[in-house]
């Protein structure tokens, strides 16, 4: 398909991973997407671009002007954010992936991941709420009970009532295991639930009827494994006869550096500020069984990580295309060996180190697009195959490839905006053009949904090791084959890449032959870093082998993003995988008066 | 000295620096600072701390969140700016540097600069003014006629008349040979001046009685070379009788993401705004002689990039020092080993990953204060030295490094920010801490005078070129000198350093070999990059050879600095030497298209 030129997300990009390399069509031969093909995957990002330019970018810069405010005890955001997220909801994105007896379309998820990033790129504090949304619908419909899920999906599917993640607390993030929030069940077979949570996104607004709080809240001992969720509701009641207030009240607004349009807040539950319920705690409902809190928002964080890659990486790309565009306006200087001032000035994009800013925002923007929709096709084929064997393993290399992408993608996506800030110069510094924007609300995303840090941890201390190390094991055997198909096409680009993959198990296995998880994991960060590099190298590759059915246009502009990246950026890691295996304790063993 | 402890600066750090290992005492062999010694060095540098905690650091957040504002045609700021620049210039810190016939103290700039860095780490947005305004007070007394300082140095150096430098236009940029800003002579000896600057940082305000600009502008024909500079002050008239306003406008201010204390402007000079003069163009003053004007502004500008490093570094020290005592009192998860949740929590600086994240912005942090105080003892030797060969060879060893100073401090100063963020998580994304505001007001530092693009060139395509190479030969030397100082000491270190220094040698003259311009430069700036790391370990190994007389404590921490930039950092190096030695083309060759 022609697309008309976005600064949003590049269209004809995302086809190819779609179509192209990810033949995402294939997915209709399971059952659950029997009735989609290609034009109803086209309808549904066709119709998120249109909603993104027309409802969500065009506010973009004026929410980051007018951040939330709290006005008489209230919220207050712009008008533009709840036109758009009308629109969003009449639209059916909701519950798009829902099943259909939930009133979904059973879009799959990595069709409805490519739709979302455009709203992600077009306005990512806006699109924020239904994200959340649809987080909690997902968690409801999947642990709750038929009956809590038949009062609360309905009007969340509709975009009546939004939702919320409630994990952190004033004093507890990375270390969910210290919660403190307590839930007591009370003689009705609800709970009281009591505490202060902290940074919690659409924690409270006027956009919906109710907000209804996913809250994880100790019911037993400590550690995580005392740890319950509960649905806890703003209001109490029935949708269109909400009578009372529950006792969520909110305490306070945080100021951020950017992604100013979602409020982000700090709520006290059962303060007593309203008396709702019995007055001894907010009501809220316990999903699934007691203490299996954290196992249940796990299962959801995986998703939310991968969607925190995705809005990096669409913040990356929308950067990259701005700049991209400036750079072919923008005239300044002359080339190397014309520098007579007579000779008319030529387009910045002329200047070598312009190009390589922007091949490099572009190469991180495309890798990042690569390891988001690989990963959500995986997810995909990992819910719908019927053998639960293969079902299995599918899921454990996606485990593996998750910290990646939500790590790679967050740290390069703000690269790329950083990038193209630097392209404009001057004009990249201003709020004239959006890019100082994007910088800023991207820097969240290395932050959230569990940190940088957090995901090395994951990576290399769990993830790597899961059932024997298969999930790797079979990550390497599918970069392996990548490597066999293109070996012949790519006598030149391969061997950079199949040797840093060797190298990467060889270290993997050095790492964790001592069986010393401190020494192991002391430089972790590098091995994320490095597995990052290693993984998008590897996906590119194999997009090279996917070029045969696009245009010679497109290919040929894959082909040297590709080579660039292999060349010029993938040879970073080999410093990285040296720190690894020289197993160096520096970071360990240093004095903490010495740092 | 003992220092009570600062989240500003590390003072122990800057006296180890200018006493331990670059021993300005030194300095007072010549007859320029002959009255000094360390009571006056460390009178000034303890005066600036002082300062610097109280009138400086106590606004820095309320200039950011109230930006200058347009009210009435004036620019309006928060009060408590002009009174820190009153205290500024009061304590005599605007001609410190200056000649003691112009009332200066003849403070070496060495130790001014470990001042200053006080001020720019506590609120750089104020403290710009004064930069601006020595800047341009130096360069008027370098360059401008006897009678052109007798009447503006006086006004300038009592803090009653604060300057400015205009360069950039709104189309014109780092390309400053397509100036076209003009400058005509009138019959009295005057220029009119006619046109549009764009970027003038302290453009326009209230905080002093009149604003000398220092303008370049066309005189002559195309390019560099038909350029001249001129003094071009708000009010026409003397100190105290200044009647008529100049043709200087206001048209605009722009809006940045930080650096937000420093208002930046559009200025149209002779528009006709303010019918000054005879109504021809604004009345200016030519220095110096026609068509010098880019070359007498490149001589400042030198000093200017040294100043952005050294803000740069500054930025990074203090988000730094916040993090650091962040990580000693925040209280969150537990190590490894002992995941028990009845065991109580322990200080985030106990995690590897956080400590990585401290040692690496310490890193960037130190490095970085090495590199400026190096060059600024550098430029006082060489504008101090009698012998004119060696005052010679100086200024080409300083010519070498000022590009590194100016882009590796700001790099990695952003990066240390950057990590700063990471270390606080999501309160390092909120306004309730600082880190937030460094690290966007430091993002200006690898755009203005100069952006990293320009630094590679000036650096690979000049620098390392001038006089047949000589200062780079004499950088090499210096280097290698040290590596035969510490090799006994530091038997592990010390060749992990001096391999990159051959590295470094021969890369360059491979590069050169060809003189293939074109080839040589197409990845600039990664040879910027590269250079500025060995360049940092070289500095960092020459401070550990000057550790006895420091205390054991200070020592062990300096030791761990060391050895985690040269085994963690340095090694990133030999992927930029690896691609620069392969002469690729590929960001020369690529058709626009492509990109």
């Amino acid at each position: 398909m022609e697309h008309k030129k976005s600064l949003i997300l590049d269209a004809a990009e995302q086809d190819f991973c779609l179509y192209d390399w990810l033949d995402v069509e294939s997915l209709s031969r399971y059952e659950r997407f029997a009735d989609h093909n290609r034009d109803t995957f086209e309808g549904l990002t066709g119709l998120a671009r249109e909603l993104a330019e027309e409802y969500f970018e065009p506010h973009s810069r004026k929410a980051d002007l007018n951040e939330p405010k709290l006005v008489d005890g209230k919220v207050e955001l712009i008008p533009e954010v709840a036109v758009a997220l009308d629109a969003f909801a009449e639209a059916g994105f909701m519950g798009a992936t829902m099943d259909a007896e939930h009133r979904g379309f059973q879009v799959p998820s990595v069709v409805y991941r490519a739709a979302f990033m455009w709203f992600q790129a077009a306005n990512v504090g806006t699109v924020s709420y239904p994200l959340l949304t649809t987080a909690a619908a997902n968690l409801i419909r999947e642990h709750a009970s038929a009956e809590l899920a038949a009062k609360f999906l309905p009007p969340m599917l509709e975009g009546r009532w939004f939702g919320t993640m409630n994990l952190s607390e004033p004093d507890v993030g990375s270390s969910l295991g210290d919660l403190t929030t307590s839930a007591t069940e009370a003689p009705d077979g609800t709970y009281r639930v009591r505490g202060d949570k902290m940074w919690i996104s659409a924690g409270d607004h006027e956009l919906s009827e109710n907000i209804v709080h996913l809250v994880l809240a100790r019911t037993g001992g400590p550690g995580v494994k005392g740890l319950s969720l509960f649905i806890v509701p703003k209001w109490l009641g029935e949708p269109g006869a909400l009578t009372e207030r529950n006792d969520v009240a909110l305490v306070g607004i945080n100021h951020k550096m950017g992604y100013r349009g979602t409020v982000n807040t700090a709520l006290a539950y059962g303060s007593g500020h309203f008396p709702g319920g019995d007055g001894a705690g907010a009501v809220g409902y316990l999903i699934g069984e007691a203490g299996r809190g954290l196992h249940y928002m796990f299962l959801m964080m995986n998703e939310a990580r991968i969607g925190v890659g995705a809005s990096a990486v669409a913040l990356g790309m929308t950067g990259f295309l701005h700049a991209s565009e400036y750079a072919r306006g923008r005239v300044q200087g002359r080339e190397l060996g014309s520098k007579d001032p007579a000779n008319p000035p030529v387009p910045i994009i002329r200047h070598p180190d312009v190009r390589r800013m922007l091949m490099l925002a572009k190469a991180y923007a495309q890798g990042g697009t690569a390891l988001i929709l690989y990963a959500g096709k995986l997810l995909d084929e990992s819910e719908a195959e019927n053998d639960s064997a293969e079902r299995a393993s599918l899921k454990l290399l996606l485990e593996v490839l998750t910290p990646i992408a939500k790590s790679w993608s967050s740290q390069w996506g703000v690269a790329a905006n950083d990038l193209a800030i630097q392209v404009l110069g001057g004009s990249g510094y201003v709020r004239d053009f959006p890019l100082e924007q994007f910088y800023r609300d991207n820097r969240l995303n290395p932050i959230h949904e569990g940190t940088h840090g957090i995901q090395a941890l994951d990576l290399l201390g769990r993830k790597v090791l899961l059932e024997g190390g298969a999930g790797f094991a079979q990550l390497l055997q599918r970069m392996r084959a990548t490597c066999e198909r293109a070996a012949a096409a790519e006598p030149e680009l391969t061997p950079l890449v199949s040797k840093r993959i060797d190298r990467l198990e060889e270290v993997t296995r050095q790492l964790w032959a001592a069986g010393d998880a401190q020494t192991a994991l002391a430089n972790a960060a590098h091995y994320l870093e490095a597995a990052g590099d290693i993984v998008v190298g590897w996906l590119f590759l194999d997009q090279l082998t996917a070029l045969a059915s696009t245009t010679q246009a497109f290919a040929a502009q894959k082909r040297e993003t590709v080579r660039f990246f292999i060349t010029h950026v993938l040879p970073r890691a080999d410093a990285d995988l040296d720190l690894l295996a020289s197993q160096d304790r520096l970071l360990v063993d240093i004095d903490d008066a010495l740092i």
